[in-house]
C-alpha cells in the first residue's frame, strides 16, 4: 500500500493532513464565495512546482486563465512563467468535454499529462458537473468515473466546491462527500463582531489527521493555517457562542 | 499586475477595501430593502465625478432616472446637472436589451463610454437579471459574461443585488456571489429594540480587506461608516445576543 | 424637491416618520391578522380629512363598504357622512380592474379624484395582488405600474400587506418592499406572557426616520405610538428574551 | 353600529373578550389536536340554550351527530334533549353542500334558523374547506363568502380551525385569520416537564380585548380559564424558557 | 355513555390514562423507529388475554406473525400458544384489503371476532395506509372510516403510527390526531449523554388523562412507565435544557 | 427463540449491544461522510474471520474491490489473503442485480455462501437502493425484502446508510429505521473547537442496550469506543452545550 505524502507546502495544513494528502487521492475543499478554496488550489500547484518538482493542471469550468495568472501573481506565483516553462497547464474547459476526455484514452489531458510529467490537479469547480444532469444518482456516478479516471492517471487533486450557504452548514450535502478520499471546509466565523476564517478537515481515508478546527487568513502569501480557536462553542454553524468557561474565566478577572 | 485603486469616497468604506475597490472589477452590494445599496452606488457614482474625475453610467431596470435625480437630489448631488454635462448617463433598460448590448461591438453602452470617458457604472439591479431564465446554471453563464463585458469596456462596477430575507441571511445564496470580485453585505441588526445597519466586506479578490462588521448610517451626506459593533455575538443573524463579557462587565459596575 | 409632508395625524407615527410621509409616495404597511394594518390606513384617511382637508380614496378588494363604516365607527370616525359630503370614496373594485383603471386616462379612480381633490388613498391590501400572476417578476411589474399610477394622480398612498406568518418574519420577502418609497412594519411581540404590538420605520426612502422599535395600541381612538421597547433582545423574532443588564438589575434588585 | 355581546358563558373567557363575541360575527378557534376546540364551541352552543335562550347549529363535515351527543353528555350537556325540544340542530353535510346551502335563498339550513330560531352556529371544521380547491385565493373567496352568509343569516359563528403543528405555529397561516373577525388560537406549552393549555385572543375586530396568554383545562365542567403565565418566555413556540427574574429570584431563595 | 375502562395493563399507563383507554376507542401511538409502539401493542394484547379475558386481533401490513412470535417471546408472551387456543390472531393483509374487509358484512375480520369473541385490536401501522393514496383529503376519509368499522366491531384499538424524525417534533402533523380518541407520543429524549424514552398522553376525549411527560423503559417485562422528567426544559425538542432552578441548585450545593 | 450473539469484535460496541448482535438480523449503521461506517463493517467481517470462524461477503455498490484492499490493508487486515483463502468475498454489484439474485434460489450471492459458509454480510451502502424508485413505499417494501432474504440465508448483516447531513439530524428519516433490527447511529460533534465521532445504539430489537451516546476514533487498529461524553447537552445536534453544571463546577474551581 502507497502511503507516500503530497504536501500541500502549507505549513499547518500539511500538519493537520499527517504530512500532506495520500498519493494519487481526490481531495475535496468546500467553503462559500470568498473563503480561499481557489488560492488553496493555486497554492497546492505552485508548491508542487518549486517544492516537489511535480507539475501539475488546472483545469477549470468557468474562470479564463488570464485570472488565474493575475490572481496567483497577486501572491507572487508566476503561473505564466510556468505555462511557458512546461511545469503548468491550465485548461479552460467543459465539464462535458473534460469527462469524456479524462476518461477516453490519448485525450487531451492523458496528453498533457504525459508531455509535462504533470503529478498535481486542481479542478475548479466540481460544482459544475451540477449541469451535466438533474438526477443525483446519475451525478454521483458521473463524479465518481470522473475522480477514478483523475486516480487512474496518476494525478493528486484538489476539487473545489462551492457552498452555496454564507454561514453555517448548507442544508443538504450531496453525494460528493462520501466519494472523495479526503473532505476539507473553509468556513466563515463571526466571532467578536469581525468574520474569520475556518479550516477543517472532516474525512481523510486512510490516515490519520488533525480534528481541531482551526484559523487561517488569506495572507500576500497565500493560505497560511493558525491556532485553533479557543473558549468558542458552535464555530460550524458561523455564529458561534462564548463558552461557560470563558465567561467564568471573565468573571473571575473582573 | 494592476493594483490601482478606485476611491468609493466613502470615507470608512475606502479604508475598509484597502483604498477602493481595484480598477476594472465588479463588486456586489447586496442589502434588504431600504439598507442602501442604490445609495451607496449613487455615492459611488458622485464621488467618481467630482473627487476622481471619472464619468458614470448608472443602468437601471425598473426605476425611472427621475426617481434617481430626486433620491440623488436629496444627498444635494445633482445627477441631472452631472446629465447635461456629459459626466453621468442613466440608461434605463432591460437585463435582455443591454447584455447584448454591452456584449456587442459599438452597441449604445459602448457609445456612451467612448462619448463621455465613463469609467464606473453602477447596475441596479441584478436582482433582474433573474427573469431571463428559471436556470440557475444558465443564469450564472449570462451574468458571468455580463459582468466580463462590462470589465472589457475597463469599467469598474456596483452590481446591487436585492437580499429578499429582512434580517439574517437568505437561506441559499445563488451563484452571483462567486462570479464576482469583491462581495459587501449590507445588513439590518437589531440592538436595544432598534434596527441598526451593518456593512461587511466579506470578499475582496486580489486584496487585503478589513474583517469587521461595521455600523453605518444614511445620513442627508450619504451613507457614512462607523466604528465596528462591540459585544455583540450573532450580528450577520440579524438578532444578536449581547456577550457574556458584556454581560460581566454590567454585572460588576452594579 | 418636494420634501412636503402628508400627515397621518398619528402623533408618535409623525415624529418616526420625521413629520409625516412624502407627499406623492406610496407607503407599505404590513402585518400579521389584526395587528392593526387597515386602523392605520383609515386612521390616515380621516386625520387627511378633518386635520389636512384632504380627501380620500379607499380601495378594497374583499371587504364591503359596509364593514369600514362599522369598523371605523368603533372609533368615532363617520366615514359614511364624509361619503356623502363627497370627502371620501370606498372604492370595491378587484386588482384587474383597478389596475387597468388607473392605468388609463379618465377612468373612474381619476373621474373620483378629479371630483373630489381626492390627495390620499389607501389600497385594502395589496396581498390579492398576488392573484394576477404566478410569476413574481411579473407582479413585480405589475405593482410598480399600479403604484407609479397612484403618484402620477397626486396621490399620497398607504398599501397593506398581509403578513402570513404570525409571530416573526415571513421565510422572504416578496418584491414589494423594494419598489416602495417606505415599508412599516406592525408585528406581534410575546413579553411577560401577553401580546403586544410593535410598529418600526423600516425604510424610509427621501427622508430620516425612527430607527426604534415603538410599542404601540389600538384604543377606541385609533393607533396611538407608545415608546420604545427596553431591555429586549430579538423584538422581531416576536419572542424576544430579557438582556443581560435587565438579569443583572433584577439580581442586585433583590 | 351593533356592540351588543354574545356571551360564551366561559368565564375567564367572557372576560378576555370584553363581555363576549360581537353579534353577527365570526370567530376563529385554532388549535392542534385535543386542545379543546370542539368542547368550547360546544359549551358556546350549550351555553347560549341554557344561559342566552339562543338555540344553535352545529355544522359538522365529518364527526356524527352521535360522537358530539357523546362527547356533550360526558360534560353534562344533554345534546341529544336539545335537539328533541327544537334548541339544537346537528347537520352532518359537505362544505360543498353547506356552502351552496347557505347561499341560496330557502335553503335547509335558511330553513332550520327560521324554524328553530337559531342564533349560534358551530362549523367544525373549517379545515374541510381546503378541500374544495387547491388554490388559496380561491379558498378564500369561498370561506369570505360562507362567513358572510352565516352573518347574514343573524348567526353568531365559532370556525374551528386545526393546527397541524403540535407546539409552537404552522409555518405559514392560511387567508382564514384575515377574513374572520375575531382569532382565538389554543396551544400547548410544556412547562415543568408536563403539557399545559393555553388560550390566547389574537385579534378582536371592533373591541378591546385582554392581550394576555391563559392558562385553561378541559375539567368535566367544559372549559375553565384560569390565571395567565407567569415568568416564562416564548409561550407560543410551545417550548418556553424561564424568565432571568424567576431565576433571580429562585437564586435569591436558595 | 359508556365510561368501561379498558386497562392496557401497564401499571404507570393505565393511572395516566385515568384507568385505561374507553371501550370501542381508537387509540394511537406515535413513535420513532426503536420507541416501543409494537411493544406497547403486544402488551397491551397480552395483558387482555391474560387480565382481562379479552381475546385480540394483529392486523399487520409488513411484519410476518414469526417476527411478532419472537418479539412476543422476548417478553415472555406466547403469542403462538395464544393463537392456537383462539386467543388471538395475527392477520397479516394490506391496508386495501383490510379496509374493504372491515366495512363489508361477514368480512374475515369479523368472522373472526365473531369466533374468538375479540375485544382489542392492534393496527401496526397505520403509516402503511399513506400508500392508499397521495391526497391527504382522501387519506383521512378513509382513515376515518376505517376506524369507525373498528369501532362498529366492538373493539378497543391501538393504532400505531411511525414518526419519520428521530428528535422532536415531526414537521407537520397529517390528519389523523384529529380523528382518533386519544393521542400517545413516544419520543426520544438526549440527557446527560444518553438516549432516554419519554410517553406523553396529549389528548384523550371524554376522559381526564395525566399531563406529565413520563420517563420509561423497555425492560424484559415490557413497558414500564417511570416517573415524570424534572428539572428539564423543552423535553419534546428532544434536546432539553436544564432549567435555572437546577442551576441554582447546583451552584448552592456547590 | 435465538439469543445467539454475533460480536462485532469492537470492544466497547459489543458492550453496547449486550454482546453483539443478534444472529441473523440486519443491523443499520448510519453517519455522514467520514464518520467510519465502512470501517466499521469491514472490522465486522475481519473480526468474524480471525475471532469466530465465520467467513463473510461484502455487498458493494460503488467501491471497487481495490478500494476495501487498500483501505482495509491500513488497518493491517489482510482482505486480500482472505479472498484468496475463501473467507471473504467482495461482491461488485448494483442494487438491480443484488435483490434479484439475493431473492432468487440457487444465486450468486447463495452460491458463495453456500462454498464459503458465509455467516456475515456488509451491504455498503444502503443509500443506492434509492435509484430503484421514487417511490417510498416501492423503496420500503424493496428494501424489506432484500433484508428478509439475507436473513433468510442466514446472515447477520451491516448495512451502511449514508447521512446527508454533516452536523444533526437528517430533517426526515426515511423508512428504513423501521424496517431494520437494530439502528447505530455515528455522528460528528463539534466540542472545545473540534470534531469529535459519536456513536449510539438508537434501537435494538429483541435485546437491551447501552443508551449512552459514546465517543469513538478511527486509530490505526479500526474503530475504539471510548466513554460517553460528559457535561454537555444536545450532542445528537452536533453543536452540544456545556451544562450548567459543568459551568458551575468550573465557576467554584476558578
Amino acid at each position: 500500500m502507497n502511503i507516500e505524502r503530497v504536501k500541500t507546502g502549507i505549513k499547518g495544513l500539511d500538519e493537520m493532513l499527517g504530512g500532506g494528502f495520500l498519493r494519487d487521492t481526490a481531495n475535496l475543499i468546500e467553503g462559500a464565495p470568498g473563503t480561499g478554496k481557489t488560492t488553496l488550489g493555486m497554492q497546492f500547484i505552485y508548491n508542487g512546482i518549486v517544492q516537489a518538482d511535480e507539475p501539475g493542471l488546472m483545469i477549470t469550468f468557468e474562470e479564463f486563465p488570464q485570472q488565474y495568472y493575475r490572481d496567483a501573481a497577486a501572491f507572487g506565483w508566476e503561473f505564466k512563467e510556468f505555462e511557458k516553462k512546461g511545469l503548468l497547464k491550465i485548461i479552460m474547459t467543459s465539464p462535458e468535454v473534460s469527462r469524456m476526455d479524462i476518461e477516453s484514452v490519448g485525450g487531451m489531458i492523458e496528453t498533457y499529462i504525459a508531455q509535462m510529467g504533470a503529478r498535481r490537479v486542481v479542478v475548479d469547480s466540481m460544482t459544475h458537473f451540477t449541469r451535466l444532469t438533474q438526477d443525483p444518482i446519475d451525478l454521483r456516478g458521473i463524479e465518481f468515473n470522473f475522480i477514478n479516471a483523475l486516480k487512474r492517471e496518476g494525478l493528486t487533486s484538489i476539487l473545489t466546491r462551492e457552498s452555496p450557504v454564507l454561514l453555517g452548514e448548507s442544508p443538504q450535502d450531496d453525494n460528493l462527500g462520501f466519494v472523495v478520499d479526503s473532505y476539507l471546509m473553509l468556513r466563515y466565523v463571526e466571532i467578536e463582531s469581525a468574520i474569520r476564517k475556518a479550516l477543517l478537515v472532516l474525512k481523510m481515508r486512510g490516515s490519520d489527521h488533525a480534528k481541531d478546527i482551526r484559523q487561517f487568513d488569506v495572507t500576500e502569501r497565500g493560505i497560511e493555517v493558525q491556532s485553533k480557536f479557543e473558549g468558542q462553542e458552535g464555530i460550524l454553524s458561523g455564529s458561534p457562542r462564548r463558552m461557560a468557561d470563558s465567561f467564568v474565566e471573565a468573571f473571575i478577572k473582573n
